[in-house]
């Protein structure tokens, strides 16, 4: 029995990681907050259905159970905290209907699964949730404070990949696919597999134009263009899809205008939190990593489970990604100063003043026949010369 | 059902309270830092042998358990993070045998059952660990930065309850209480019940030396003085009694030249941790709160479970004991400067100037005449006068 073997997938960090993880945290929930952005830390745990009502069984799935000994209930450990933000903007805060509520966030996350293969199981989940607004200001405000955060990690070069789940619903209601028809072309969707919605769409005897945009749908991914062929091919499902392609015309021109070195793709099929996101969805890839490394959108209405509806819009990434893309675990230097263990009360505040200037000092337990300066974590040590503490080269 | 319920005991923190522990928290770590502890991060989960081996059943007992659906193993969320410091010291950190290790941490833990009735079950604990040194020095220090972490809480007066598992121990040892003698005595002085040490002693057959000992140590607390009387009345138990005695005595008389503030009291009686702990032991009282709020004590040998026995001594708190002991989470000041959501270039430098400024910036999403400029949380408006961007008093 290996007692220091940790599960697959669950991290931890000694002091080089830490600091720079520590360091991190720090600088992105000052940026929070001079966007406006108040830091709220919600709970590890919580009442199963408080965590999965507004989320969707995928979120079920990846939630660890516990019992509360208490009273019996099922608890989970969070395996997302943007549905808890969501809940405290809807019930703990006292709102304006339409007063825009800005909160964010930092903690772990446990997952019964990770999302790839060797992947984390427990990422250091952050994020940022701007709710009560309807529209492209507030998207556009998240999307540029994601892009803030990936510049926090020295990462300039970024490809956004957009949708809208308007798309996807619109088509929906305008064909008129009843449940089965919808669950069958959501996952053949979710697979991106255009031969069988071929196959399915043909079998199923739709008219001409409800079988054109189901095909055409899945098709529809690539750059900037792909938003005039939906506007011509898409045209018959109504004024919704209209609205929905209008709409992520208007967030990129804006967004192109403002970033210009910003990549900008669209998957128009793509159904990525279809549960319970309504609006605009995205991913964020860095050059040379193929997997995402934000991702967030609209999710108006989560708070109606409980108990207030309210415009939501929010993007969230991992810490620990942030800091391997920055690149900056070095191991820590050494610089302490060794201070002697027993001295006067001179000795006493020249450690504290020498520490209150950012100074790390070490007090000498292991004398210097057996362990040098060095060994100790230091590079000078506290000497009294002339009558006075001073700090000298070892 | 009331979705927004959070099960007793657990905690969570909107801004005006996350900003206060948030502030404690850099303190803190930068205060452990010019110590020279170096910042861990140990996992919110791992396999339960390795959390409990080290501490014994009273924790198992705290320690939620989910199992590892990769491998149907049991996992335990974090009770303490004491043993994951000790691990990483025992196997992931290469040390020389006798080199002192510094490791702070700091971070939520859960727990079955809260400490008391209506306390809390997710303590973000924080504290100090230092390995590889034996003696006096490092027991010094380590209660030196306690006490130095209560007076980041604004916690001068400081009450500190010693004690030393080795007076114990050396008693059972020199008595020689059996295991089943061990569990009956151990457990009448975890209820402090006097009156049933007294009777069961008495029908036990010990010999009169055996017999007063056993009596007199559930008596022996109180002021420093304590140790005179113990040193005469348990002066038969031998060598190590003595040593233990001697070792209090050592420490006493140091922190009292070093703090003459600090109150001292002992409880030679006091078995917690004893399953642990082998030498001194100590919690922290302050004024106006009966319970303690800083505890911490020597655990020479945990490290032997991972590979490794290392001497041990450290100190936990719980952050949220701190922030209510300083008392400064205030209502947050509304003191944001309300942008315009479209502007020039002028516009984003000027905002990204204020911002780096340590100034909030809020971009407008609601226009005036819905909502205040106040009630978007700012105070002032940032506006182009005289062909510049300027602040001005709302």
């Amino acid at each position: 029995m290996k007692y220091w073997l940790l599960p697959d997938g669950i991290n931890e960090s000694l002091p080089a990681e830490a600091k720079a993880l520590e360091a991190m945290r720090r600088e992105l929930l000052d940026v929070y907050r001079g966007w406006g952005y108040g830091f709220v830390m919600p709970p590890l745990v919580e009442y199963l259905e408080s965590l999965s009502i507004a989320m969707g069984s995928q979120l079920d799935v990846q939630t660890f159970k516990i019992t509360d000994q208490t009273n019996g209930r099922l608890m989970g450990v969070r395996a997302d905290i943007t549905p808890q933000v969501a809940r405290i903007d809807s019930h703990r805060m006292s709102q304006l209907p339409n007063q825009p509520n800005r909160l964010c966030y930092m903690g772990t996350v446990l997952r019964t699964k990770s999302e790839e293969a060797g992947g984390s199981r427990s990422p250091i989940q952050v994020g940022a949730e701007l709710f009560g607004h309807e529209g492209i200001e507030s998207d556009f405000e998240v999307i540029s404070l994601m892009l803030e955060t990936l510049k926090v990690a020295d990462v300039e070069k970024v490809l956004i990949d957009l949708g809208h789940i308007g798309i996807l619903r619109s088509l929906i209601a305008s064909v008129g696919l009843d449940t089965d028809q919808q669950a069958a072309y959501l996952d053949q969707l979710e697979r991106k597999s255009i031969p069988e919605v071929d196959q399915w769409v043909s079998e199923s005897g739709f008219d001409k134009s409800a079988t054109d945009m189901l095909c055409c749908l899945p098709t529809l991914h690539g750059d900037v263009s792909v938003l005039e062929t939906a506007k011509v091919k898409l045209s018959a499902a109504g004024s919704d899809m209209a609205d929905a392609i209008e709409y992520l015309q208007t967030l990129i021109n804006r967004l192109q205008s403002t970033f210009p070195s910003l990549a900008i793709s669209l998957d128009l099929a793509d159904m990525r939190g279809y549960a319970y996101h309504t609006g605009i969805v995205y991913a964020a890839y860095v050059e040379g990593s193929g997997r995402e490394v934000a991702r967030g959108g609209r999710y108006d209405g989560i708070g109606e489970h409980f108990g207030n509806a309210r415009p939501a819009t929010g993007f969230s990434t991992n810490l620990r990604t942030l800091v391997r893309l920055k690149g900056d675990v070095a191991p820590l230097a050494i610089e302490g100063i060794l201070a002697p263990f027993e001295g006067d009360a001179e000795l006493s505040s020249k450690v504290a003043e020498l520490r209150s200037q950012g100074e790390i000092v070490i007090s000498q337990l292991a004398p210097l026949d057996q362990l040098t300066v060095k060994e100790q974590g230091c590079s000078r040590i506290l000497a009294k010369q002339s009558g006075e503490w001073q700090v000298v080269t070892a």
